[in-house]
């Protein structure tokens, strides 16, 4: 196998018992992007040169000096900043900057020994649904999902193992879909946002991608993900008690997200699980709206600076946001934000009922064309909720694109959800009827 | 009157009438500085040639390209990016750090005109209570509080009109009370945060300094603050209800603040108010609680890249927060979050039944010494809660040292409260019984 096939986990052994050197594992990446880069175009800045010049720095560090992710290459999305590379929000506004800052979370990757390999594409400062020039590595003629497109098409098509993704509606969970990876978004505040383009302070989150459990679980011990109770490593999905929930935004469901449930939650019972439907109770039923006015509302002071000095290069939908377009009252803002806020700690009750809780992470498959991201509905009730989110890959819809689903803990049970989706993703990947390829 | 001494608002017709340059008001403050800055020590980074060169490109604009802030100048707290200066935190590890980075604050203030004088110092991260070199202008025996301390200090002592904080505890209100002058804090998120060291995402907010309500109002034009019902710029005392709240940290208050709130109450009655004296109910009685649960919770993933990167070069309390020193569960952590969130709509209907609440800013007059810039107990409640509050100066402590009061008002309701603050600042001002001193 290539290295550039690995996992982060799988790449870390080889690095560590020296039978792959960190140059070697770069170059072979970087063939990899080379090779790929004109289908899928996942980034917004590469300088192959510079890469390997730090991962020749990295050989050079003796052995007890090298950190837990040491050589491990990671796709940071282009809204975080990185002092030695632009950082240029997919905006106009931006071209070529390049403040010398690194966000906090690469401040403690470059500490762990990670290999800063490049900036991925993104929306529009991570808060529109327009597609960036990115292609599904699955289908070049389809989206790769957004905001965090070029992380989750890097990751999915095996041009890195770790992508840096953010999430305020589904930016993380549903790219992380529609390119068949593993993506997670851990509670909202549990690793530090600072230094990334800011869209809702209440909402925005940090999250990966991967093609393994493993390499989440390393990250998360990384950024010191902890839970009040620490899993056991011995989860087993037998005698199990799992949720289904299908959320009040089913109605949008495509065949893709329907039979994938179906399978999914087959696939638990197969294995011996408890599985129950569940609803949400009716308090729930303004949450999506909530989560609009949310968004909309947190834009108004976010994207002043850039309204006020070039708004002719800013995307409509953000002078909307400033201009208040759709005329949100303080009133109405605060009962979204407050209502939101009182559902927490009833989701948390919810979903500590359980394992986890199963519900779809997308629409459908990936949409043709690059006009829109896709739909965020599935996913921007638990970014209110501030819950973490898994999605689990292994399902496919009607074209043979991936189709993932999610599963979903109370808040601060990181490690618990990180656990259960091991075993879950397993399971999915094996049997859910859609299979990973390296295309050529 | 030398230039130095006007507020923002009286420099600003002089600037614009022309009988003013910016050039000639930026070398009298750059002379006031000069003439105080052994005794006070205000400043993090000042480089009087290049605010010489800034003024005069300032004054080479033609009158129809200045903005609603020409030459209006302003201090920098040295948390805040300014792409042309460095930015410190008065942390070793950020050391002459100068990453090329506007905060989304200071593209707005340079985009209206404003004149950005330089950077104030504050105390390690904006996040701690030791202070840093900076003195009370009116005694420099006393600490100007903090943690935005130079910028207090500097419109205290007439070295800039304006000053930017920020408040994660009481770092804006309390060094407002210390030093004599206004201070705002609008409703959390009412402006953007971005390009701010981060302590806590729930609590950290932007403030301002001033020695007039006239320069707030200035500033909350600039960032479009704007309440659901605009003030009629006819609010009376006389027939206005106002709540006086002495809240759960009461026993905390000195003799310096207890005759202020006394005398306070007193003087809006004697004007023709109605004054209530309130108090809040039990549910709210774990606040001050919660609010140092939150804070320290969420300083764990905020300090992490420096506790990894420098641990010992970190402040041992944020060591302490790294490390989980009290232990706080997740379980504790989220009630203090979902329990602050409960009280926000709360404090809302409460203060929305009065022109204003009337509650101390601080526990007394500012301590002797640098080791402690004094507690923030009554101003972190109004944190947590979100609320705008204004300190308004006027009264003084048993050594003659400034004490001031706090307005509060239900979120969004900032236009309101700069409405009242500005009737009641003329009153306290005039009849509290301190009068600001220009000291030579």
């Amino acid at each position: 196998m290539d290295p550039y096939q690995l996992t982060a986990t799988q790449a870390l052994t080889k690095l560590k018992d020296g039978s792959l050197t960190v140059e070697e594992y770069a170059r072979s990446l970087l063939e990899r992007i080379e090779k790929r880069d004109d289908d899928v175009q996942a980034w917004a800045y590469l300088n192959p040169e510079y890469v390997i010049q730090q991962a020749k720095q990295l050989d050079s560090l003796p052995p007890e000096e090298r950190g837990p992710l040491h050589g491990v290459a990671v796709a940071v999305k282009d809204i975080m900043y990185t002092k030695d590379m632009p950082t240029q929000h997919n905006s106009p506004i931006y071209e070529g900057d390049d403040p010398k800052l690194d966000a906090a979370s690469i401040i403690t990757l470059r500490h762990a020994g990670a290999l800063i390999l490049g900036k991925s594409t993104t929306t529009e400062f991570a808060s529109i649904t327009t597609g960036p020039k990115t292609r599904n590595p699955h289908d070049t003629t389809r989206t790769p999902g957004g905001s965090s497109s070029g992380s989750a098409a890097a990751v999915g098509d095996f041009q890195a193992p770790i992508g840096l993704g953010t999430q305020t509606g589904g930016s993380t969970i549903r790219p992380g879909s529609f390119n068949g990876i593993y993506a997670f978004k851990p509670t909202w505040n549990s690793i530090s946002r600072e230094g990334l383009k800011v869209y809702s302070l209440i909402l925005d989150t940090i999250g990966f991608f991967s093609r393994s459990v493993d390499d989440l679980q390393l990250l998360a011990d990384v950024f010191e993900l902890e839970d009040d109770v620490p899993p056991h490593n011995d989860f087993s999905i037998k005698g199990s008690k799992f949720a289904v929930l299908k959320t009040m935004v089913w109605p949008q469901a495509g065949p893709g997200t329907v039979a994938a449930l179906d399978a999914g939650a087959k696939l638990l019972r197969d294995h011996g699980a408890d599985v129950e439907e569940i609803e949400l109770p009716p308090e729930f039923e303004k949450l999506p709206e909530w989560h609009g006015i949310v968004l909309r509302s947190d834009g108004r002071p976010t994207f002043l600076p850039e309204y006020r000095v070039s708004k002719d290069k800013l995307a409509g939908v953000l002078v909307g946001h400033v201009e208040n377009e759709y005329q949100i009252s303080r009133a109405a803002q605060l009962e979204a934000f407050d209502g939101i806020a009182s559902l927490r700690p009833k989701i948390d009750e919810i979903a500590g009922k359980y394992a986890a809780i199963l519900t779809p992470s997308v629409v459908d498959e990936a949409p043709v064309g690059r006009e829109t991201t896709g739909s965020p509905a599935f996913n921007a009730i638990w970014t209110a909720l501030h819950t973490p989110v898994t999605n689990i890959p292994g399902f496919k819809g009607e074209n043979g694109l991936p189709v993932g689903l999610s599963l979903i803990a109370p808040r601060y049970h990181d490690r618990h959800l990180l656990e259960v989706s091991k075993v879950v993703g397993e399971i999915f990947e094996a049997e859910g009827g859609w299979t990973r390829q390296v295309y050529q």
